[in-house]
């Protein structure tokens, strides 16, 4: 079969909140993840760890803390300033899959969870303490570029999905429900499924690159075409 | 032109370290951060801001910087412990390549610098304060996939680069050359050129998933193939 080219995959790679419940082969999620880890990580640790929940039991139980950690995330970011960009009807649009993606997380067949196996201060002994925050804050150039390879490979082979972190609020719990040692952390978790009809992957609209790309200075705007 | 598959290009690109002065073109830069910008971000903000540098006398400034914040890291990381799959061979070319990197920066003929544009504190006035380090680390999530479509993209059309982040600890003086405001926080800067001779794209190499995937519980590693 051939491959799906690499800027069509990119410029079509929706999210998608509505996905089916039929479950999804093991071949392709592999496909997925091994597409997933050819992105690097730091010192080429690859301290990446990929969990793949698809025992039934298990993803309600993180359903549940899905939504808890939501709540956590919705009471936080109410004050946010809506950007100009996101209109009405398009953050209507966007909380009304979101609320369904939380409703139905459960049913989504797969979850990969994204986690970086590490302990910062072991690690790092002799990194002065005011930069530890840097440090912590840059582990997700680690597992982020992962989990886009993950999020494109899915649209190549159909399958859709979503980047979700906020599930990293109840990480001791999700830890805890799946065995996970303390020096787990986790990033996010990819809910994977087939899309429902009316519901698929399709062109992905961004603001103008003149909008949020400078040349050698902040507000030396580059080019419109 | 027919786009490289997406599969061939993520499982090639290669963290390029040698790279050639030669100039590249404005259209090949456009079309990569047009391929990054389809990544996601959080709450769909777009709060990403990309500086392309091209200006001689900058790329010298910001390559001391470089150099200076090479060295916090590698202070820090010194007693690091070596993961198995870095034996001495491999240890030593990456390391190798990176003295080569931090030599040279400043005549790679682009970086580009990945920002977001975001104050924690002031976007989110309800966040429990024991959440907001999480909230932190979790931020890369809406920069860090933008940045591998971007590596992918440059594999694709034929340029060579390599995730770096070690700047972000020289992040107030990087601002300050730019002329950007206080609210920009550095991510990465990804060195962009092409490839030198010998030291092209290819494949890359990885960890078996069944070494870093488990299916539904730590520890139950995903079945080798």
């Amino acid at each position: 079969m051939e491959e799906m080219g690499i800027f069509q995959a990119m410029h079509t790679a929706r999210a998608l909140r509505r996905l089916k419940p039929d479950p999804v082969p093991d071949d392709l999620i592999a496909k997925v993840i091994d597409a997933g880890v050819r992105a690097p990580t730091g010192s080429n640790l690859q301290n990446w760890r990929f969990v793949v929940v698809k025992d039934a039991q298990l993803r309600r139980e993180i359903a549940d803390l899905y939504r808890a950690s939501m709540e956590i995330a919705g009471r936080a970011y109410a004050n946010r300033k809506q950007p100009p960009h996101m209109t009405n009807d398009r953050q209507k649009a966007m909380m009304s899959a979101a609320t369904y993606l939380a409703q139905h997380f459960g049913e989504v067949p797969v979850l990969i969870l994204a986690w970086l196996q590490f302990t910062p201060e072991q690690e790092n002994p002799q990194l002065p303490p005011e930069h530890m925050p840097t440090f912590v804050r840059l582990s997700g150039g680690s597992i982020f570029p992962a989990v886009q390879n993950m999020i494109v490979a899915c649209r190549a082979v159909g399958l859709g999905t979503v980047l979700t972190t906020v599930l990293a609020y109840k990480e001791a719990e999700v830890r805890n429900i799946i065995n996970a040692p303390a020096d787990m952390r986790l990033y996010a978790a990819l809910p994977v499924g087939y899309p429902m009809e009316g519901y698929g992957h399709g062109p992905v609209r961004r603001l103008p690159l003149s909008d949020v790309t400078f040349l050698d200075r902040y507000g030396n705007n580059w080019p419109k075409k």
